[in-house]
């Protein structure tokens, strides 16, 4: 059974790479290289694939700087060390516009054409309450798209979006990964790494991380550039 | 007010651009070099961009043919002179798995650091009825996932799929296209065009277009490689 997996380099899409691992899946890793800040989570997204034993990695080229409108692919600044508080408010600077529908849309042709019944999407609505386009409802109109806009879905193979993470919070998310033996070492969350490779510490998605792993009791490998 | 235009360089969405024209909108050109076979779809929407006035034109390259699968992007052949009744049989094996998804997607994104509320769209559901992504439900669903998938929607500042070629025949197509003044000569139709610029006559988009200028009583400006 062939899932296409939505792979970041992130925590989040190596965790529910390996849950579709242990669901039994033969894992299609897809990635796309849209211009962000640091060509680092492309690199880590393919070493994740090698480690979890991907069947296939396609990574696409899109340059959605060509759109602008997002911290992530250059025009502003990574918001630094804010509270939680502060976090949950509003959607990030760091929202991409469209971003999950282009790249859900991207994963639906993949899935098409290798005749996929699955899509795994690592989309979490607890921490990341902010970004519209992770949310269950935004999924599920998705997945109406999926049916009526493909051949596979006029023709009754539907292609599901699964979103295992989407409920569980960032420790649990850690615990999941130990479980499955996840590769965190590999994984990339900084929004602004700093020179030579470390984790910046203070951007939203680096305080997340870490309070995870403090939660979850687990140490996390990356090295931050505070501690 | 700012309109995306989905532009491919074929007649269709000559003739929409020319109504978001009509409508009162500045057109803002977004164009997919998505590894067609033919550049001069890319070139020829260039052209009519520049000929219809159009603020700006986003050419994104996006190589689909990663995924593989239609005969648009290069592994099977383009299929001709089918009768009619062929042409609306089921879906045509020039479909490339979930295109109109992709290319709304990344219109949705567009239209959203534009802050432009429309996105016009050259769907029609008579000539191509095969294909699952030109169908009204299919629009309606992605609009719904333009609400719930960003920021905009978020805000309540939606984003809307125009698509005023739905429900018209290629004649009446043309007709509108005839009192906008499209610059039909500017425009590609052909899925297989012969050296040097000839259209084939007889791949269903030849055919489709040629019938549809009989109908209408227009003379067609482009030049066909059979009579």
């Amino acid at each position: 059974m062939k899932a296409v997996v939505l792979a970041s380099g992130g925590l989040d899409s190596a965790v529910t790479a390996a849950v579709a691992k242990k669901d039994g899946c033969a894992l299609y890793f897809l990635t796309v290289s849209y211009g962000q800040r640091h060509q680092i989570e492309v690199e880590r997204a393919c070493e994740v694939a090698r480690a979890l034993g991907a069947a296939d990695h396609v990574v696409l080229e899109l340059d959605l700087r060509r759109f602008g409108g997002s911290a992530l692919t250059g025009a502003d600044a990574v918001p630094k060390d804010r509270k939680q508080a502060d976090r949950a408010k509003g959607i990030p600077a760091t929202y991409v516009p469209a971003r999950n529908t282009i790249f859900l849309s991207l994963a639906l042709a993949y899935a098409e054409v290798l005749d996929a019944p699955y899509i795994y999407f690592g989309a979490n609505v607890l921490d990341y309450s902010g970004y519209p386009d992770c949310r269950p409802d935004f999924i599920r109109a998705f997945e109406a798209v999926a049916r009526l806009g493909t051949k596979a879905g006029v023709e009754g193979r539907m292609i599901t979006i699964r979103a295992p993470l989407l409920y569980l919070s960032k420790a649990e998310i850690i615990r999941t990964g130990v479980s499955l033996k996840v590769p965190f070492h590999l994984t990339h969350s900084c929004y602004d790494p700093v020179p030579p490779g470390l984790a910046c510490g203070r951007c939203d998605s680096c305080q997340i991380r870490r309070e995870g792993f403090r939660q979850a009791g687990v140490a996390d490998p990356v090295q931050y550039a505070i501690g």
